[in-house]
């Protein structure tokens, strides 16, 4: 997968392309990520690639031009047209499926400028606007790595077990359950018993089961859309009478 | 506000640090950010911060001792005890809500090892468990760098305008609706000539309907749940006319 980035801020995205997974995967030949600087697009020899609101307001406003431009010279560079993907609050949400589909594509230009000013008519040059949250960025660079390191781990061969991504929390649609390591106990809490014994069988069950118990808890929304199987079902029937609530409340 | 980050990667955060907001922010006094190494808390001479999973599977679980010790290192370096935020994707979704919560806050400590695989234990010694939404990272960085971009744009005084961050998307509950800067015509797509006329009031106006619009089309869960005056109202009645909508399937 190559993956190109837009951004006003290329040496932002040194240190955590050096850094484990996006350094593996690179390191692998998986995945190739170039940083294009939007301003070497610059309408003038100053630079400019934003400009006053027009009607008046705060903050600057980035000018289509420059994006236009940059992504022009992303198709050239790459011989193809790649999958644009604006970094907007205002996008579709980010989620392990959307890291997925993503993952599948072979181009992709994650387009990080401003993360909420810039010229509407950038819109009209993506194929997709991706948000990461409920929340504003000063620029998109952030939401690009959060974009690029999600969607890297579903590259076949990336992490190490290639069972890793497909165990993490959403790729199942639960949230997964405790983990613990050594020290047996510390700070007077104490490892479950069942993960120091050696049976297999109970410990996945354990851990299907705390998986369910952890998503009632904490996300009944995803509990709800969740494909459980008969066996999903007979355990989460033990945690609801566990927790002392009524199934009927549940769905 | 003093915020610590607790990191496997401090070195990630330099640049970050170094650019726009975070450093404006920092420059003025108002924003100190320190990282702390996870791994200066190794429990031996070879830097061990993580080991196998009790149970078996794939993956490293970040010890618990190093997170525990690292926190109280912070409450004696600070002087008092930190409010700490461990980022994980099973803790409370991350919202403009959230970051102006956290932006009232004097000491904050980010807690950024691994995003998913840390020792259960680890929970215990926090506050407050982040998710930046439903994807899985491969360490908290990320997170925590989205976590001080948000939260640092409502630091008073931090935005060049005070106005800006609360006109942003989420900040009244809507998106924020397009923004426009020259040329006044790029790839046959015009500004809208209210923008570029001098009308004061009917740009207000706009703008307000075009915010309503959008969140119309896009967040129809937001539009729902947010505060409108009369005037929005009357303004939403005119958007959902004009685009062939009956509000009672809105509501």
């Amino acid at each position: 997968m190559k993956v190109y980035i837009l951004t006003l801020f290329p040496e932002v995205f040194g240190p955590i392309l050096q850094s484990s997974i996006l350094k593996r995967a690179a390191e692998a030949g998986l995945l190739k990520v170039k940083t294009v600087n939007i301003r070497d697009f610059a309408v003038d020899d100053h630079g400019t690639v934003d400009d006053y609101p027009y009607g008046g307001g705060p903050g600057m406003v980035l000018k289509p031009e420059p994006i236009y431009d940059a992504l022009r010279w992303v198709e050239q560079d790459a011989g193809t047209r790649p999958y644009a993907a604006l970094m907007t609050p205002q996008g579709r949400k980010f989620t392990t499926g959307v890291a997925r589909e993503l993952a599948e594509r072979d181009l992709v230009a994650l387009v990080a400028g401003h993360y909420e000013g810039f010229d509407e008519r950038v819109r009209s040059f993506v194929d997709d606007e991706i948000s990461i949250g409920d929340f504003v960025l000063t620029g998109g660079e952030i939401a690009a790595m959060a974009v690029l390191d999600a969607t890297a781990r579903f590259l076949p061969g990336v992490l190490g077990d290639e069972s890793s991504a497909e165990s993490d929390s959403f790729s199942d649609g639960l949230l997964e359950g405790p983990q613990y390591t050594r020290p047996p106990v510390f700070m007077g809490m104490e490892v479950p018993l069942v993960l120091r014994q050696g049976d297999r069988a109970a410990i996945v069950r354990w851990r299907r089961k705390e998986s369910l118990r952890r998503t009632l808890r904490r996300r009944k929304d995803l509990l709800r859309e969740a494909v459980l199987t008969y066996e999903d079902r007979r355990l989460l029937a033990e945690v609801l009478r566990e927790e002392g609530i009524d199934g009927k409340d549940l769905w």
